[in-house]
Parts: C-alpha cells; structure tokens; sequence
C-alpha cells in the first residue's frame, strides 16, 4: 500500500530513517510520535515528519498506515494500547527484531486481519550507530511476519507492498517462530557473545592496558543500549539459550585443543572460522 | 639506535611498513628478504627497502640492527638460524606479539646482551587488514621486552631508541612474561572468542540467511590467518587457557540470567559490558 496519512510511533535511528523516506517518497502526511518530543521536534525541523504528535494515541487517529518502532516489548504493548484508537481500516506493522511476541500481541488484540510484523536490517551499519538518514533503509532486507491466520494475508500484501513501492527495500515472507529462530543466530548471539567477551575483560580490571582494533571490533556490539537488549534477548531467550549451548560446546573444544597443543586441530577449528567469516563478506 | 644498515626479515605489512618507515626516515641501508620474493621485489620498487636478499643469512650480512617480522615460532627459529651470521656488535629485536618464547631463544642462542623483543600495536586497522603503509608505525605504542638478564640493558635502550626516534613510536618496556599475560587478555582472547563464535555459526549450516552487520563486526578477527593463529594462540595457551575459563564462567552467567528471566541481572550484566566498551572507544 502506499499510505496517505503514515503514523509512525518512535523516532529513534530506524522509525525516524523510515519516516523520512516515507516523506521523500511524497507520503503527504507522516505522523511522528517520540518518547521525547526532541527527536520529534528535529524530525519536523528536516521535514521527516510532516506532523508531530504527543501522545501515541493521537498519532495514529486518520493513519492508514501505523508503523510502531519500538523494542519488542514495547511494541506489543503499544499494540494493546493503539489497536482500539487506530481507524477500523487502518493496517499495522512493526520494527522490532522479535516477531513471535508481537504477532501473538496482535492477535490477541483483535488485529489478525489487519498487521503484519516487519523487521528491517539495514544494510549499512549507521542505524547501529544511532543515525538517521532518510536513505538507511532503501535495500535493506525486510522480514515480514503473518500474524498465523489466513485472515492476515491481506495485511501482508498491503505491508510487503509498503516496503517495496515506498520504502524501495526488499521484503522477505517469513513466519515468526522460523524467523526468530533465525535471528537468534545470525544477530542476537553475535550481540551475547560481544557482551559476554565485554563482560569478561571488564571483570579482569585491567589498567593502563591498550585494546587495539581487533579488540574495539569484536566487542563493538557491546557498547549498544543495555535496557534494550536485556528485553530483546529476554523475548527470544528460547532460540538464543540453543544457540548458546552450541557456542559453549565450541568454546569447550577449543579450550581441549589449547590444551592438548593440538596444532593440526586447532588449524582445522580456526580455518572453519575463517571460512564462514570470508563467505559472509560483503 | 640509528642504524645504518637494517635488515629486515620478513615483509608482510608489520614488517613491510617498518622497512618503508625506515627509508623514509632516511637510513641509507635497508635490506628486506621475504619468503615470497615478489613482496620483496614490490617493497624495492616502492622504495620501502633499498636492498634486496634472498635469504634470511644473506639479509643480516653487515646489518647493524636486525628486526625479524614472522610468527612467534618462526621468529624463534629465526633467531637460531641467525645468531651466527649476525655481526658480532649487532642489535636484534622481533615484533611478534608474544614474547616469553622469543627472548627465551635470544638467551638459548647467546644474545641476551644484544636482543630485545619488541611488539608494536599499530594505531589504526590497516596493518591487520593486510596493508602496508609507510606510517603505519608512526605513534603505534610499542611493548619492548628485555632477554631477562641486566647484561641486556643496552640492547633494551638501542631498541627503544630506534622505536621512538627512528620510528616515532611510543615504546613501553615490559617483563617478557607479563606482556604475554596481558596480551592474552586485550588482543588474544578477543581473537579467540571471535573464532569460537564464527565456528559455532559454521556449525549451524544457516544457508540464504542475511548477516548484518553486527554478525560481520563480531567474527570479523576470524577471518585472519588460521595457520598465524594456531602458532599464536598454542605459544600463549597458558595465559590464554585462564582467559577463557574466566569467558566460561561469564557464559554461565549469562545462561543463568536468561534461563531464569531475571530481566534486572541481566541488564546489569549488559551495563557491565556497555561500559567497558565505551571506556575503550577512541
């Protein structure tokens, strides 16, 4: 679909990008809502949003188009919150990077027919960074999530459309458990094991010490928003604790290889690594 | 010290850049020898060395300072190979990046009164990305380990002399042994958990799944030289080894926090990890 009136709920780095494409793109009316009304205020300032609200609930009053973008726990709350004040026509979509949790609150919420879960990935690392650009998000892969009724197929067309013909991006269909799953692995357990690394060289105290570049790299995801990962990793505790079990298995068979000074295996250990980081270069 | 005629063994970007800085800085005689001789052939016709030799012995005739750039192993084995050949009133140093090993053969050999270890940390990711560059090493900090007797004090100060005047780096004397502990934390831990990580997601054989880059950041350390690797690591297994039972502990700490839910030890447990990193952000 291509929306008259867009409200999207929360400016940070990727509601915000979203926004300001979607004003690029010539939606007339895009409606921003900020937790704080800063965000919005500059968001208004470079013309990303047409409109600014303050609350979500008169955000989303005439949208035809609702975007929440919010951590996954916030999200399903706000969808209990909106799903009574959005038009009876209105469709639904999402951000966050958990989908199982969100289309289970839209359903419960009397919104099968009517929303669909999204989760971009940027291509580029700058919404990581914390910018918004009105550009992050075209080509960015976009997984989108039935709520898990037929009824919703609908409002799959409506959002695959919304991400294609607005957004430029590049809609994927996915279900939400089979998503979640697959998430866990290709960005939440990368984000734990930087944290757990962070962790333990913050543990050791070490002072005086240069960490170089190597160091910096792999734990840069550590340095991400506590309070938001703590709830995403708890909405998908389920998918990551499997795939931490694997990496303490590895981590046990790589302590073995040390320990035996076995020269042959811990080639063969490293070069599978390697193999797998050269394949997924860009 | 200001040599007048340095023989650099090996020429891979460490090495490379240090011959290249060298000339630059105006010594009159900088003989390179590499294992792939068109590495050295392109450092001649950039200027990087002034000579040309093609083997390790032939490079260190009438060299009065000798820098060998290889893996810890080599570098020991080097050092062997080379403490005949060297003139008599030589200076050697190293710059592999463990050195309990390498001044341990320097002794073995007899040259505790003319070696030093050194190991620089270049500044920026160049070097680790496989470039050379002729300043590279200019404000790198530089660990420089004495043999362990008090007859290699003038080895120490004419190494460090080289590395602050010649090469305007920043060296920083160091106890061998305590290098390598802590180098096992800041450089080779992070290497390893980077490895473990890539290996566990080879393991899982996700295929047509998009890495972000958030994935991309985390293992990027793996894709280096699986075979460098497993020198380095299995020449620092001890300290290493301590790490990662400590990087142990902290994984079941984190097991812990999400299989029980607790969404407050959890965050702290993130805020631990978010600050650390910030602290070491340039």
């Amino acid at each position: 679909m291509r929306p008259t009136t867009l409200a999207v709920i929360g400016l940070e780095p990727l509601g915000g990008s979203l926004a300001w494409q979607a004003r690029r793109a010539g939606i007339p009316r895009v409606i921003g809502y900020s937790p704080q009304p800063a965000d919005a205020v500059r968001a208004l300032k470079v013309d990303a949003i047409s409109d600014m609200a303050l609350t979500p609930e008169k955000a989303v009053h005439g949208a035809d188009l609702i975007v929440i973008a919010a951590s996954p726990t916030r999200t399903a709350q706000l969808i209990g919150a909106l799903a009574p004040q959005a038009s009876p026509d209105a469709i639904l979509t999402d951000v966050a990077s958990v989908k199982a949790p969100v289309c289970r609150a839209a359903a419960q919420h009397g919104l099968a027919d009517r929303f669909a879960g999204s989760h971009p990935l940027p291509a580029s690392t700058s919404a990581t960074a914390g910018r918004t650009g009105p550009d992050l998000l075209r080509g960015a892969v976009v997984y989108v999530c039935p709520v898990g009724s037929s009824q919703g197929d609908q409002a799959v067309r409506q959002v695959m459309h919304f991400w294609s013909r607005v957004m430029e991006a590049e809609p994927v269909l996915i279900e939400a458990e089979r998503h979640d799953r697959q998430v866990a692995w290709t960005r939440h357990l990368p984000q734990a094991v930087s944290c757990l690394l962070a962790k333990t060289l913050a543990a050791r105290r070490l002072g005086g010490v240069s960490f170089g570049p190597g160091a910096r790299d792999a734990t840069r995801l550590a340095a991400e928003d506590p309070e938001d990962w703590a709830d995403l990793l708890l909405e998908n505790a389920g998918p990551i604790l499997e795939a931490l079990a694997k990496t303490e298995r590895e981590l046990t068979r790589l302590q073995t290889l040390l320990e035996r000074g076995d020269r042959d295996g811990l080639r063969s250990y490293l070069a599978d690594a390697a193999a797998f980081r050269r394949g997924i270069e860009r």
